[in-house]
């Protein structure tokens, strides 16, 4: 028993030291990574949601769900969401927010319904950063365009429920998500909504804002009153707001080659507390590293 | 594409029909459960921790960490944790707890050091709940005695790092956890963490008094100032502590015929709200049923 442990413990090693030698760490990779392999969040793209803690920042795809990104858009630009307030927040699940029950607010030219319910797409020439792990749910995962996404093998991709990532609230009726209730995953991602929700994005910062809030203790975490609520004082478009009171950031390009040694330098962690580096992961456990513009810029 | 859409829509209500023919609801499958499906939680393998909010509830697993949990019951005897706290949260990974450093406390019986790493075992002849679906990580997942894990098929097992999971926090040397730090997960499953750390056992209640708490701001979500952190007023061995002081909860037994009941009916979702129910889960997305041992126990 002690020998073979010993022998394992003497595999274990070389493995790692020959993964060292191919695989620097995640910080050592971002440092040396060119300019060109970052990209700016573009304001038309970036919601700013403003808490009582600070500011969450969204970034938006409308590569995945167009016509629920452009009603958010329009959405923003009436003030939608000046007080409106999170109504639900349950543990392992999600954060979800809306104006309250009965309080009308105008949508500006936002519609009221989107017939099209976006939950995929055709994969068209969307790029794609295939990983090369199994997923439990989706034949094959990977990243577009800074966002987690599967593909069926059959023409169709979507983006995937990881944590983080902002999806549109709805009722039973498949295409009754207009935008005007959002949520955001805030524990193990819920991956069975996959496909059965539109996607509109994901959080880049201030994640921290949501996912620490009390949990409801209604059914589905909703809070049981009014005065439980975490009140949204707006929520604008970053095209909306005046450059200087933006927040620059920039996130790592998904199809770039740093990108592609992030995810090699998480599969095969390198660092000395690892004693046996798994060699695999989730597109769940990627990171998807952002910070600010350099030089203010 | 009309027609395309329309066609698939048929296929997917006929695909749900049949499915809720043979998989009733979560709430469903648990209110026709058999007693004899239920085991209440052994006062022997039950930690309670007292926060300013409540109790949190852990269940030991000794399956696989015998060593680290009788470390952490004598500990727990001794008192250890009177006065420790909660001195790292980081967001979308673990809660941390221990005595600030340099506050000794008496270790009574507890071990300072344990040289066995336990961080897999062998199989030998414990239950295993396997799951068909595939993992990013691991060649084979289930449950074993109410616990996610994992098996490598060449006879090995380990508790998994599931959302709630508590595990033996340790520095690089890879024997030096003896059980003062425990950490639980709080986000997406880290599962790169199996494998390399004693796992100790679950939260079964309470999970939303760690999982809320306010992230920290120094590197590794540790809290800048001791005045940040959340004092821990007890940890006790629900043993020790007198009957009518416990928390009587009984755990759905994971080798049960309701509890494979239970798997079905989360990977082919048959409420109305989903359109396109999934037909695979996760091991990290599976619920494993609590409740209050019926009539007071």
């Amino acid at each position: 028993m002690k020998l073979q442990m010993a022998l394992a413990a003497g595999v274990l090693a070389a493995c790692a030291s020959g993964v060292a030698a191919q695989a620097p760490s995640l910080s050592e990779i971002l440092a040396k990574s060119p300019a060109s392999d970052w990209r700016a969040l573009d304001p038309n793209n970036t919601l700013y949601m403003e808490m009582p803690g600070g500011r969450v920042v969204i970034e938006l795809s409308p590569d995945f769900s167009p016509r629920h990104v452009a009603n958010v858009r329009a959405l923003a630009h009436a003030d939608y969401w000046d007080g409106a307030a999170i109504v639900r927040v349950q543990d392992d699940y999600v954060v979800q927010w809306s104006r309250a029950e009965g309080d009308q607010h105008d949508l500006g030219t936002a519609a009221a319904r989107i017939a099209v319910p976006e939950y995929d797409r055709p994969v068209g020439d969307l790029p794609f950063t295939r990983l090369p792990d199994p997923d439990s749910y989706a034949p094959e995962t990977g990243f577009t365009h800074g966002f987690p996404a599967g593909r069926d093998g059959h023409g169709r991709t979507w983006m995937l429920h990881c944590y983080g990532v902002v999806g549109v609230g709805r009722d039973n009726p498949p295409d009754n998500g207009n935008g005007t209730e959002l949520y955001v995953v805030i524990g193990q991602s819920p991956r069975h909504l996959d496909r059965n929700v539109a996607m509109l994005g994901r959080v880049v910062q201030g994640m921290e804002l949501l996912s620490s809030l009390r949990r409801g203790t209604a059914p589905m975490g909703f809070y049981r009153t009014p005065a439980d609520r975490t009140p949204i004082r707006s929520i604008r478009l970053a095209a909306d707001v005046p450059p200087e009171q933006r927040t620059d950031l920039e996130v790592l390009r998904t199809d770039s080659r740093t990108f592609k040694a992030v995810i090699e330098s998480r599969r095969f962690r390198r660092e000395s507390w690892f004693v046996r580096p798994t060699g695999h992961i989730n597109v769940c456990n990627v990171p998807l590293p952002v910070r600010p513009v350099p030089h203010g810029g």
